[in-house]
């Protein structure tokens, strides 16, 4: 008999995002149109898969990071809508091309670009708004910001090499997966941040509180992303096991086969390495992770970092541009969705 | 009987690359160590695909063109070591990309990377140079050439796509092929002679000489890649007849599909739509570029761009540099190899 052993209580606020986004709406909106008008192209496939990638992006977590920052630094500056574009450009390649790596078919409850338009035209757009990501930094007023992000793109890129190099491999670390998720997912989130921060002439201290803040929101958001994976009542608009389904070493799947028996380890380690999983496998990954509290664990490890995150914000005077982030930091280690 | 129209007579120096290669021998060299020191990475994947596509690349021509400009321009310069490794990173990571859209085995003679490490790394790995392609320019004390570098890397991709959407289309005209090599290959070269310029603080009307020698050295340069692609004769290190077994339209195809008749069309029109080519129609294919002097005529128009380069060229005054670059371009439309 598998024990189902319940999630901890939402930790924080639900709508730390929706809170942050209605703050930001006014330039949130600059963005967007700048996105879409930086997407234009004659060659058709480009908008379309540009504009299909851009709706099933989500809530523009990066972009509302960047301006959030700069606000928190600097009320009164021009909000950075140029880096803020180019961030959410940035990210959206990197979308285009995750789901070639990974041959996903949907992302976010729609069909994925490569399902739709195929491989070679998703590794091409994703290269297109590559260029209009780097065409935006250097157009920005913020020369300071260009190496950070340049340096995000390459540290992304190999974050992605070293998790498909753990793929399959079961016995890989808690400690080499956060070096995974540091670098594809985190580094954005801090750059994201700290350009932010930069644009707004923010002294030294307040960068470094802003990145560490970004930073430690990113890994928060990619571990709770990860446990919802393996949670059958989550809704995250992807199917229910897909990164087991994919063979990716996430942290639920880490500890349970660390906290695992011999019997359990084999399981994972033939489970892992089939590439087709049956359902009865599964079944049996998800009462394994359960049974581990790994799912729960992975929350909390997520709620760690969260905490880490909203602490950095304390350099800062209160204010509902801290609140705010303060929330979302909240929100990202216990989102439902 | 086919008839076979002989090729033209080589029209200018076939040393041309290799003369600028030695005159330029010290900072190529120095070109070369800084790429591999930016391909260091402790993902071990990174610098070996890294080694093996730089290996694969060929003549260094893009870097060469950005450390020629710049010495035309002013002799006594710092060689842009910098610039160059950009440049020669971005085409680096287009190959990369290229192939994996093409689902090339083979790349000058080598192995692709694809083959060799899979599409998944192939497409990370080019993203992650793409990122230090980016640093690289940042680090440059050329500001100026950020733009210029920026806005390539969308206009290739860019191009990429627009050919990715005519493949199979053989009604496609050469003007339309003209637009899409102008964008995936000669707006590199043009880039790449255009920062070299702006880093030796040339006059706007020698940067634009330059820009247009690059643009027009790319355009010959690419046509004459296209009729090597027909001629089972060349050395290309690729498999002869790639491009039609990739239902590439390529001028070579354009011209012999226009120029021929009703039967002839009909059997283009089947080909190119067929996903596997027999031998058969590789022959055929063969033959009918040749009855209508189409490879012939794709050199021939190879050659009229490569004396627009070098027309372009005698805004300056002679000098060794000029000769190789002229040479340069004379050899890029009568390349055998």
């Amino acid at each position: 008999m598998v024990k189902i052993v319940p999630l901890p209580p939402v930790l924080a606020h639900t709508d730390g995002a929706a809170a942050l986004q209605a703050q930001f709406a006014h330039p949130l909106k600059a963005v967007d149109a700048l996105i879409a008008q930086r997407l234009a192209s004659p060659v058709a496939t480009i908008p379309e898969i540009g504009a299909h990638v851009i709706r099933a992006g989500g809530k523009r977590l990066r972009p509302l990071l960047t301006l959030a920052s700069a606000a928190l630094c600097r009320p009164e500056a021009e909000p950075p809508i140029k880096l803020a574009a180019a961030v959410e450009l940035l990210h959206t390649a990197t979308l285009l091309h995750d789901d070639v790596v990974d041959g996903s078919e949907k992302r976010r409850g729609l069909p994925s670009a490569r399902a739709r338009w195929g491989n070679a035209a998703s590794v091409l757009v994703g290269d297109f708004l590559l260029g209009q990501a780097f065409k935006l930094m250097v157009e920005s007023a913020s020369p300071e910001a260009l190496p950070v992000l340049a340096n995000a793109a390459a540290v992304i890129a190999e974050g992605e090499v070293m998790q498909l190099l753990t793929a399959g491999k079961v016995d890989v670390n808690e400690d080499a997966y956060l070096r995974v998720i540091n670098a594809k997912t985190a580094e954005l989130f801090a750059a994201a941040a700290r350009v932010g921060s930069l644009s707004a002439g923010a002294a030294p201290n307040a960068q470094e509180a802003l990145a560490a803040y970004g930073r430690n929101l990113g890994i928060a958001f990619q571990l709770s992303d990860d446990a919802l994976d393996y949670d059958r009542h989550a809704r995250l608009g992807k199917n229910w096991g897909d990164d087991f389904r994919e063979g990716k070493m996430t942290l639920p799947l880490i500890l349970a086969y660390h906290r695992g028996d011999t019997k359990e380890r084999r399981f994972w380690q033939a489970a892992v390495a089939r590439p087709r999983k049956s359902k009865a496998s599964l079944n049996q990954a998800e009462s394994l992770v359960l049974r581990h509290r790994a799912l729960a664990d992975t929350l909390a490890r997520a709620a760690h970092y969260a905490a880490i995150a909203q602490d950095a914000l304390r350099l800062f005077p209160p204010s509902p541009g801290r609140t705010g982030l303060m929330r979302l930091a909240g929100f990202s280690a216990a989102r439902r969705h």
